[in-house]
């Protein structure tokens, strides 16, 4: 019998950051794709849309309207899925339907006063901004004593839910920790507390090291896709330095993370020339919470697309109901980011 | 300050049989939707297609030609994602890269050689047959002992990633546990060693009393939505006896099985008058692997539309960062289920 390679032979990979283990088809992709083609929103945008709730001087749903800012705008959601007067509460009929109140606040933030740009489009000056209001309002949510954890992100493209192109992320903090939080502290305390050292310092020392996952390596940050990623294009970047939270950033450090964050998505875009979808979001030490020095700052982005820009993978039925699985390797992936252009398209 | 309510203030509610907890916010489907609308796949097709490779007498990737079959058909995946001949081998770089391969077999089974049907418009002795075929299949890939565990499943609907609308669905088995059955395992035998009943008999025991998340109850089966559903109209039917797995079905209980099947997923039909999409699959048993006691048969539904044919609800961005969120409540998600006729609209 031939001897195992991860390159071509069905395997898991576990996750170090949650503990959980995926699955890996590398020989799948030679399947046929007869299913279902995504059409492809318009991306030729006006610089200003008088129906944006976004847009500097419109009106919002909650009858408000929007300053004329000039760089980036924050508010909270007019929407939120939290509210900060959630009476407190626990439900419980005989250990069997539990259910406990949950309190937060939910904010948007709006990249930038023009409706026509994306992340990639922005000036590194103009990321640097977007970066100084998420320090500020990471500080200022963290602030209050009932917030434990900060969910910073952003849903680009309809493909991902995403209800209005206008160039803008959310955050959604709440009083307990989310399940992906809570999986990654235990991967990250376990390491420490053995090691004394970050679980993600030693991951990226010997990714740096074996070279084939790495997207972009600069000063302050590395971009790759991880070892046990599960989206196609799944990446994650990580700040060499141990910190835990955005707030830690130094000035040289804001601006590596604005520069990395624009060629990262410049190359997503660049991939199948079209505005890449993705969710991203930053993990975060949780706040109000006590000692998390075991927290390494870092930032995943997982993209739908698999094929072109129509054909997304979907996790569904198999990766529903039992475990999530992808079908190409992320060496494969890396390879193919690592030798895109970090100069976004439109811009060459 | 209020009382804390779970009808109408946001909070989290933890699924029995994963032990996750899930965000509920009951007041979010206010917000607008300016989001991605679906487009509806072509919903009257021809009894048989030529370029279909489900149809009888047609041609398959791999060159063989299927039988003419007159009731289900099962063959092994001409693109499987596990494969019987994987060999053996785990992969380790200093604790951090982690690895092992994963050997397993992949079925197709078509679930009638008329390629315009669906399960709801079967007949009940045409899904028994079915039900059959998912006994056959799953006791014999038991008798394998490289064989740890058997997802049988379907994925219905192109907005599902089902390439092919014949009516047909899936087994994938594998020589470990997924991630969802070693959740739900532990769950279920922690209850089952404490208490000396299956958690889902006890569970069930409690909703046929509370009833305001009953879909159904038949003899046999009760299909509800799960006081912690993620999916807006997540179901689930679970056995009223407890067993193990399908293959412990008497007669009587396949018929009542093929009878809910087919009255739940016509009232999912008759929500919105469409071929409601989902994935589907049965959480059964781990096969060779000591004895599991603990184990209730139970069958999950997982649809992802919202708020009407073409609106559904896109698990991203905090979802995938964080945790599970749902926009509805799961008692409003039943009444609505409940109020349809189990009588599909289109044999009315
Ligand atoms: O095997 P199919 O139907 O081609 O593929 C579909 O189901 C599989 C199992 O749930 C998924 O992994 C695929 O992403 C999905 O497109
Ligand atoms: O808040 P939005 O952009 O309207 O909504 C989007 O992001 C949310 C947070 O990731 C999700 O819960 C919604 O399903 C999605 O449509």
């Amino acid at each position: 019998m031939q001897k195992f390679d991860v390159k071509e032979h069905p395997h898991t990979r576990q996750n170090l950051l949650t503990g959980d283990w995926v699955l890996v088809s590398p020989h799948r992709t030679k399947r046929p794709w007869q299913g279902k083609v995504e059409t492809l929103p318009d991306d030729n945008r006006p610089s200003y849309d008088e129906k944006c709730y976004l847009c500097p001087g419109n009106t919002r749903a909650d009858g408000s309207v929007n300053p004329d800012y000039k760089d980036s705008f924050v508010f909270t959601n007019d929407f939120s899925a939290l509210l900060a007067d959630t009476p407190e509460g626990t439900y419980d009929v005989g250990g069997l339907l539990k259910a406990k109140s949950e309190a937060g606040i939910c904010r948007v933030i709006s990249f930038s006063p023009d409706h026509s740009l994306t992340l990639p489009r922005l000036t590194v000056p103009a990321i640097e901004k977007v970066i100084d209001l998420w320090k500020k309002e990471f500080a200022d949510l963290a602030s209050n004593p009932a917030i434990k954890y900060i969910q910073i992100f952003e849903n680009k493209g309809e493909i991902m839910g995403c209800s209005n192109p206008h160039p803008h992320g959310q955050i959604w903090s709440q009083g307990s920790l989310p399940l992906e939080i809570a999986k990654e502290t235990t991967q990250q305390k376990n390491w420490f507390t053995e090691k004394g050292r970050s679980l993600l310092s030693d991951y990226i020392a010997v990714e740096l090291q074996e070279k084939e996952r790495i997207v972009l390596e600069k000063e302050h940050f590395v971009a790759l896709v991880p070892f046990w990623a599960v989206w196609p294009y799944e990446t994650m970047i990580v700040s060499k330095r141990h910190v835990q939270t955005i707030v830690q950033f130094t000035d040289a450090e804001k601006t590596a993370f604005a520069e990395i964050l624009k060629k990262l998505t410049a190359k997503y875009d660049n991939l199948f020339e079209i505005s890449f979808p993705y969710s991203a979001g930053m993990h975060q030490a949780p706040v109000n919470d006590g000692d998390h020095a075991e927290w390494h700052w870092h930032m995943h982005f997982f993209p739908p697309l698999l094929r072109s820009a129509t054909v997304k993978k979907f996790m569904v039925g198999y990766e529903m109901l039992a475990n999530p699985q992808r079908d190409v390797t992320p060496e494969w992936a890396a390879e193919r980011l690592r030798s895109m252009s970090e100069v976004h398209y439109k811009e060459q």
